[in-house]
């Protein structure tokens, strides 16, 4: 029997999870925190130590960066998953991470439920929820800032008055999640559109005209879809990516403003940052038009848009998506090779690219010596090609005139 | 009663369509060549002597570049058509108008056949081909220089045995296609993907850190999809895509570099510079995301894929085109508005816009006060939204399982 | 401003909605009924009589045949609609038809509400509110079946202690929903996916063996994607529609019976007939193979599904359904011809079809004399539709390995 | 080194392939011939025999029916494959087998060459050369019937000089290509559609009239989205096939007649008659509605599509198919349980299914007493569910007027 009175808390040493804390243990919760360090900028002792401070019987800080990147960046990135084409999922491929090591810590624990601190109209909330209610039904998802309504002043005054460290600086302007594929930034100014995001909402990446006056290059290497050397040197998953969040955030790479339809029901003003995301998404999708059949690289961009979706809309955890990762990690066994990438001002260009893979064969493509297509067989073709439009035109003969404008 | 003795050519002005059409007349044929005017940097007195001197018997030149924009160019922008996600189809967009136009020429001159100057591997002779059979079915298309099988020795010695003027400049090592929407650029050394293209195959724009040290903005101003001012001043088609080219191009703007799935069967490494182009996509897509229902945007995706295979494929004048072109009008119905974009070192990004059609809602996405949006309902929308997975999970406990890692 | 305690009721006349109407009534609502002649089989007279009965200050009754025929019957059929490839959207058709006329009558009256009669787990409480939203975003809905949770005892009593008449009948086991385009039926037994439909649900078909023993013929007139005539003799929609039904339920055609998804997160077994749009939806789509072209078929599909998932999903006020529409009334302008179907034990099925727009072609297609298809020009053809395949297998040699069987 | 002058020839034991084998060998070719059993109606030995007399050097009988419903009809059956919603394929997947053993054949005889007695306008053609690209793209591909243009007239004088035994029967007005999974019937009658099918094109299936006028009922077994038993009873794939094909084909099930979009770029009118292969799939497809999650049903209905497109031009072994087979396997997993099918008079019927992987919930579905669904979360579902298109209203007032017609 689980213990329906034991609740386990994404914990992130913040203000909100930390009033939540004391909250729930107010409505007679037994509270354990989980703060999970996937890559953020984060002390993460003194987050323990807050935790128990603000109620909390037990506080968890598990390092899961290497969990990250191999079970939710990578496979994303085989898939290029961009939510509208645009943002790369780096907020919400955490969500469906913390709301499993929140059911294994509640398993461990025999706690009966799991908590989040998100508010009522983000997407967080139905991402840590959905991937609970996949992961395991019996498990209740308490939202504590999401009921108790309270404002900013009034959350400062519950604090002061149990005891909650508070941090004495004024509050920042911008709500901030970060992980090690990027940085979500939301604030007032940027609700409406027409104003330019603020420079100091950005600290990974540099503004483009600040960035180095020189171009610079990396080579990057892929085997089966994944990035496993920079420039020849062969790194780990999370350090590869650092190592790129540093170089291509010094250029000022990986800056993304968007008008983003949220699950919820509404458009919302997003910008985010990922210098090493947005780096490794191009050169991957280039190395697939050297390496993948036109056919499979049409459905998978398809199958990629429902990807996006499924991760964005909080369904990591179903058939759908354990479906689609068949079909991706078949076409990625032949994503081998090199990308070469450069940076300058604020862009990441694929500049060329090589494979053992390659199908890209140049005595097909070459309009010199050596040529091996067949040029009389264009004849039959377009002829076959043709048929159905000529048809069409024989017997709708009056559609698409042709007048004189001569 | 057509006369098949006599043709229409598609001239270019270059070596190859004018040997073609000495070939043509020596093979019987009485020529009439025609030249379209659609931006491309070509003296057009000088290809209609060196037509007539070449043999043809009429030599027309056309002046397409309004027809070419409002035809090709805006219903194209309008469903944001790039093939593989990539190329603006620069070149593919100019062949329906050339085949119709030839059409039209060869009505006018009661001609039973068209002819073009391309060889057999590339997808211009595709293009020509199937438009001609969809716009006039009983026309012959004839393709000289795919038949022929000259080389390029052959060609400047048949050209000196017949007076056909021959550039007495060496030849360039570029193969290059050019109108108002863009260049195509094809060469030796692009052949191997590794290596990069070469600085001297671009003239529309200027490599990256040749272009000025500061930003500079464009506000591009659209109506029902389509951009009609820049800065606030009304421009026809030609003239505002024409000081876009300049400007952008200016800043190291618009230029690609891929590789890319040929109809007939190969890949092929392609580059194009594209200035106003990409950056007039850009800014569309963008309004597009604050004025168009995520449903809509979803679906129009998918038929913007479609529509560009449409365009490459040679079938721009099919049913299948005329219906998307049906649904993209009636969502550009709402595409109305300005879009503010940032030109820096080889960068175009959209930095603001607005709209009187935004279906942004700053009172649903806000986070102070004022917030319109019911938080409560999320609470039964996760509920529901989740209820698939969770009864997946139900049923198949077995699957997904959580393991202690902690 | 809109009187918000005036609400306009839709009003089937069963027990549940006159219970609603003296329950609003109660609540300080003054209710004006609104029943709506969709079809089905109801006396509206004594609809009228009995609302008036159950606390309506007015009640309106209302024939609506030929709007739901040609606004929502005759689309959906040009789109093939049938949500997840086998349920023709009877029920789902008429929500949004209800849904503006309440609209229009609340308008009318000043109302500053609408109401329906559905539960919580129904579909149709999406259809009739996100319609409204759609339709008068200001007008509020009311749910007071969903609301109160009588149970069917509780109703009961509840309607004796207010005067309201209660069929003598004992309860029918089934729960209907009828309009011309078909029925919708639900039953306890039917909870059980193995238990087969029982034969007493049915009223507008017969079981197969006891339909007539021999075969009957109708041939149906298309113009423009929308039947006209029977055996020539014209029709408007509704009679047309009606004289189908009898034909077809008279032999045993348009039974239903599948699980299906709803959109509120279960499956859900259901049981339709629908004998007219059973018939008329194979006869349309026959058509369109002869008169479509393969892109446009293969294109139109995949919109066929959405247009489906819109109307099940409550979408049919949307501008993904505006754009849809465009795309569909495009395609149908060329569908027109004649369907021969042929009735027997069950079944309609196409037996011959012949359209002016035929662009099925007798010369391409035979084999006889007469064959205008170009044979060599397959060669071609083959060469370069292979090509990709035979590069694939170049470059991955080891790859799908044939190995002697033999 | 292959031998060149070497060939296999795929040998049917008819005129065609008859005479093709002496033309070859004419040709200077030593033809070897390869007749596959994949469950025709065919003397096998007395083929071989014929062969031998037609000039082969060896004549190879296989027998292949195990292989056939391995590793082609049950994948095709896993995806639903009916090209263009209706073909069950039964021709098409024999092809890549064909061109299979053809290769293997060719290695073992270290023969340069294969050869099929196809003409130039159909599929199998295309089938049976790109397939051989994809497998062996060193080998030639001679297609003697469509080289040499023969007249039926001439054949028969062929065969008759050069002593190949012809039937002394009329010619047959059908061309007919059968094997396990249907049969496939072409004749100059139906080449007007609108015709109806002669009565004696079919073999497989009685007309419904001819049928018994009793029901009857099979219970078909699936595991792995593969049937495995019939009324209980454990069958191979080969007996199983045969066994429904007897009993449906009795009443008079699995007729198709269809016009259909060949790849050669017209349309054709086809009949097939396909017993066992339309009960099984309408079986599997009932069964994964009871056992597959919605959005997986959604997408796999798109890439089922994509499957029979593959399969219908040739593409069987290519990198496409073979990540769609990675996808649907995934999916088939799940795919436990057994069907009740009815046939009568023409028809089969869905009737009941059961599985232990149902996710058909019946206390979610229930409206009686231990219904689990939480009504009230509908109201919060709806209120985002419906967010959309309340906002389009409220910013497109003017859009979608409500007029009063009442």
């Amino acid at each position: 029997m689980l213990d329906k009175k034991k609740v386990v808390l994404a914990y992130s040493g913040g203000l909100d999870t930390s009033v939540a804390t004391m909250w729930l243990k107010e409505q007679g919760y037994e509270v354990i925190t989980m703060t999970a360090d996937v890559g953020q900028q984060v002390d993460l002792e003194a987050a323990k130590q807050k935790a128990l401070k603000s109620g909390a019987s037990k506080a968890y800080v598990m390092d899961l960066k290497q969990e990250f990147v191999k079970e939710f960046v990578w496979p994303a990135l085989k898939a290029n998953a961009m939510y509208q084409g645009t943002y790369p999922l780096n907020s919400a491929l955490s969500r469906p991470l913390i709301a499993k090591v929140m059911a294994m810590v509640a398993k461990k624990e025999n706690a009966g439920a799991v908590a989040h601190g998100c508010t009522g109209k983000g997407q967080d909330q139905v991402r840590i929820e959905v991937c609970t209610n996949a992961l395991n039904p019996e498990l209740d998802v308490l939202a504590p800032v999401r009921d108790w309504h309270f404002s900013r002043e009034a959350e400062m005054e519950y604090a002061q008055a149990h005891d909650i460290p508070v941090m004495a600086t004024t509050a920042s302007p911008y709500s901030i999640d970060e992980n090690i594929w990027g940085r979500s930034i939301e604030c007032g100014i940027l609700e409406d559109p027409w104003n330019e995001p603020p420079a100091d909402a950005y600290t990974l990446t540099v503004d483009p005209w600040n960035a180095p006056d020189h171009q610079e290059f990396v080579e990057i290497t892929f085997e089966k879809g994944i990035p496993v050397a920079l420039n020849g040197e062969a790194m780990d998953g999370p350090s590869l990516i650092q190592t790129l969040n540093e170089q291509a955030g010094k250029h000022g790479v990986g800056r993304i403003d968007m008008v983003e339809d949220r699950l919820v029901g509404f458009k919302s003003r997003e910008v985010y940052e990922c210098p090493a995301a947005m780096t490794l998404i191009a050169a991957h999708k280039a190395l697939e038009t050297l390496t993948l059949d036109k056919k499979v690289l049409a459905s998978k961009k398809e199958l990629e848009v429902k990807y996006a979706e499924l991760t964005y809309e909080g369904y990591w955890y179903s058939p759908l998506k354990e479906a689609i990762d068949s079909f991706v990690d078949t076409t990625q066994e032949y994503v081998n090779g090199v990308v070469k990438v450069r940076f300058y001002k604020g862009q990441a260009v694929v500049r060329g690219m090589k494979s053992p893979n390659s199908i890209y064969q140049q005595n097909l493509a070459t309009y010199s010596e050596g040529d091996a297509f067949d040029h009389a067989a264009a004849v039959g073709f377009i002829k076959i090609w043709g048929l159905p439009v000529k048809t069409w035109k024989q017997v709708h003969k009056d559609k698409m005139p042709v007048e004189i404008f001569c």
